[in-house]
């Protein structure tokens, strides 16, 4: 098949890459010029506009716009929603707000435009793992546009199989799914990062327990001199706990048990925010995916917050209690 | 009646003024020689060591230990209970833990001693205000001693009576009561700390959003130039979060709105974490009380956790992210 | 002054009374005839439809909109729009998203109307105590209803001035303040709601906490044969953690130990979760009000949530453990 | 080698076999008669009582107590105390406080035998994957007996080698590990179990927006008709939240996506409880680690909480909400 690719950063250039391996053709842009010229060198038709971008498509046309979220996406998607015609499609694979995604695909559908939203996980493996997607859109669009997707997600691999499935693999098992009418696919990857914020937080508090127990300022008969690298290494093999994350961790301790090159500020995007957001509208409690944010936010704050002071200034107040450095 | 007091600090001190402003005898002891002196100026009676103080008291003795919790008093009431004389009482004012006290009064029962239990709150204010007092014990040993209790406690004072009580006021309009046997004081007085660190972090965060939204940081169109020394005065007239917490953050931010006096680290005592621990034994969820506590941990915390460098790590593992300073 | 009311409900009706009592005029209106008529025997002026208040009122008009928040209050607000001249006021004194009151404020700018944001607080008592309020809107707007204000205030009552203080009373000693633009009268409010939120579940972990350890279920050996009501009464003399809302916890622990009349099943309003997603939004962890949020959540979840069904699910995948009933 | 094994429990018993198919010995014994026979039709040595079991064993002994945590495990270590000889050892395999460890450690020295505790993730599926061993001892016992522990754990398979490691396998990567002195290996094991509850609660928490989003009870136009199945299926494909939780959760949704045979009550064991015990002492913050077992404590209680009929009470009290049933 034949694709579009506006934004050629690590996400867009390595899915033309792997849609380009596998023999689909891709006219790509960006307005980094050089990022052009190193994909059409790899085999890419390259475009310096939109325009030439749109033109050089045959129709119907689609375009997967590979930006970061917010103004970028917004202003390509509505200059590409003038120069497309009636039945192409729009795909964003950037980490738009799902209720983004339904406000754009109601205003493209009044020009009979088709908007694709597709969430994606596993970033920059994924030119080697393939990509793991969520899709939001027509049914019809997406099995249009499914040839590209079963190219782009990992396939069966050497995973085993769920329990209990059988006959030929479906969609879930190759790595992509439609998980429903536009905005469900970016809707379906912000509760994905919302748990990975809380997986990440768990494994933290875990291993601060265990640096802490391992730790100088101990009493020496309080303390356990433990080995972190290894007890990383050992939970990869059979417990309960193993996952990617924690591989990751083993490689990250491997390579310094200190983390000594991190200084512990934690950035967050917005699935993370917008998760606790849907689940306020929801009304669902979830205290463990707000404490992971809430540890972000203040793994950012290394001085003390106004709050902290007011808690000293109270204790002062009816206690006398005067602040201690530690 | 007769007291013995042992240990002068700002409590001890205030509970033997106290109780001599309404007549009451003390017999006074502190390892700091000068403390002694002073309460002597002022009515009390000296005793220089332990053996001193329990000679000068008659039969059956009360012996109140005003220490830091701990080994100072362990060893305080270990040494007493050598002293006195069956059916001689300690009495512990300290801030100890429960079960603590059921051992003692358990070897002390054994002895025939009492042990009675006082959670005091309202601390740098008592002299003026009385203590608030939670007192485990016998039944019979608390009346012995309830007149002591009745001077050091507020009495009804102005506060308007609680919808639905008649008749003569009960202890606890008084300000003090009998709420179990021994180390049921001093589990009253670990809840009530509980419940303090959450209203004090409820506060805390609050402020700490409204001064968020008023910082320069934002862009002007999104700022609200908030005035918090007006919004906690105002709220202390009729609003629902009226407290005695929040009187004293008013007097605080009349003082300094900035509270640049605080670095924010706060400090934590053993009641906040014990009702934690109680929490968790008793399996009843306690999401706010723990956060309150973790919070004050984190504000101890200036650097980056291990924890926080190794999400870092991990960010760094999946997507390539690199940490921003901010 | 004159002021205007539509919205004759429990809040609605007693601001009348209360400004009536201090001699203002007020015109009023209800959809409800009956509630109408109530307050014209108390010496209102009656208004059958929006457009007969406007028509009672003197320019510059004051209409005071006491609603419910949402699509009530938007649609009268947009009526009154229709119907007023320039330079007459809008007062929302409901429960509005303060990012709708930024929006309304601009809309109405545009046809020389003002709109003021009133939070307030005291809910039923405030006919009798007078209402908290945190007001936003021009600060020409805000000087010209202030008589209206300093009548519904509570005024400095017997309330011990904040220590620092001296001079004549400002306005936040009398109970209400200017708290900036429009939106920021609700904005305060909002973080009001939030505290009080987390105050309400500090206290409430805390009684939960006392409750269980007094269980019949416990061994004898472990249980303290607790007081609450006593415990409740107590701390409201002198502790630290004397409240507006520990009298009323007071108050209904007389009533009833056991809170017998009540299912558990809490409600929580707009402020609660705006609170949370304004403090997401402005990057502030607030661990304790969240907490406090999802509590409410789940107290309406009689049933076992999904969630607590999937952890069953693997806890039964991973060790065989089967679910107990308890 | 030769090992006793106190306790024929599915662990027990498949200890016994996973030893016995490489070669190793065993005598067993089990206070339930029929579980002695099984494994000695299956190979090992069989001991009606712990005299018996002891008289089998050559010098120097090893006996492995795969029994409940608490009294079973302490009755039966202080009666092979009373058997056992100097240079003897006890393996206590069960999920034990590692507190008592390092005082039975201490105990058993005076005797001069060696104890050694050994956490195991892996429960149901150790036969057939290996057990995945956290070990605490001195470490001339642990090397004495690490071929058993080597026989046990699952070796290195077919999981990808970390990063950054390279010439022969360590023991971490075969899948145990020396955590340290007695007391450790449980230590770890704690807190791998404090950090699995963590990570549990993060998939539930996520499904249960996802749920609530397909809930019917939401307008047609909010609704997403999300097929859990198939997200938990296609995040096992190259997504950063890929982990055997997910594995299992993905079971279960294939064998019912309502998890109908559930009620979402959720047991805890000691472990989750004692590792926030853990951080409280070492005062690092765990919300999330808390969040988790606080969630499992209240999907147990079915009825409102105390707790949250106090939150009603002071509702109708300040504001005279009624509960809404829901």
């Amino acid at each position: 098949m034949q694709l579009g690719i506006v934004g050629l950063g690590r996400m867009g250039g390595n899915i033309a890459r792997r849609l380009m391996r596998e023999g689909h053709h891709t006219v790509v842009h960006d307005r980094n010029g050089p990022a052009i010229d190193t994909l059409v060198a790899e085999g890419a038709k390259g475009a310096n506009d939109l325009a030439a971008l749109v033109q050089q498509l045959d129709k119907p046309r689609a375009v997967w716009v590979m930006l970061p979220a917010g103004e970028p996406t917004e202003q390509t998607i509505a200059q590409l929603a003038d120069l497309l015609e009636p039945d192409d499609v729009i795909i964003d694979g950037g980490n738009t707000f799902y209720k983004d995604d339904i406000r754009r695909a109601q205003h493209l559908a009044e020009r009979q435009l088709h908007y694709v939203d597709v969430g994606t996980s596993g970033g920059v493996w994924g030119l080697e793992r393939g990509y793991c997607m969520m899709i939001g859109g027509e049914q019809a669009i997406f099995e249009r546009l499914e040839p590209l997707f079963a190219t782009l997600a990992p396939g069966e691999g050497d995973i085993p199989r769920t329990r209990g499935r059988s006959g030929p693999s479906e969609r879930a098992e190759k790595g992509y799914i439609h998980a429903g009418p536009p905005g469900a696919g970016h809707y379906v990857k912000m509760v994905h990062n919302g748990i990975e914020y809380g997986l990440m937080q768990a494994y933290a508090e875990g291993f601060d327990i265990l640096k802490t127990k391992a730790s100088e300022s101990l009493p020496v008969d309080q303390r356990f001199d433990l080995n972190l690298t290894e007890i990383a290494e050992v939970w990869r093999r059979g417990s309960v706990v193993t996952s990617w994350l924690l591989d990751l961790t083993a490689d990250a301790l491997v390579a310094d048990p200190q983390l000594g090159s991190y200084s512990g500020s934690v950035s967050d995007s917005g699935e993370g925010r917008w998760t606790i957001d849907a689940a306020v509208e929801q009304a669902v409690p979830v205290p463990v995916l707000s404490s992971a944010l809430f540890a972000r936010f203040r793994s950012r704050q290394q001085q003390g917050t106004y709050g902290d002071k007011l808690l000293s200034a109270m204790r002062f107040g009816f206690g006398g209690h005067v602040e201690k450095s530690e």
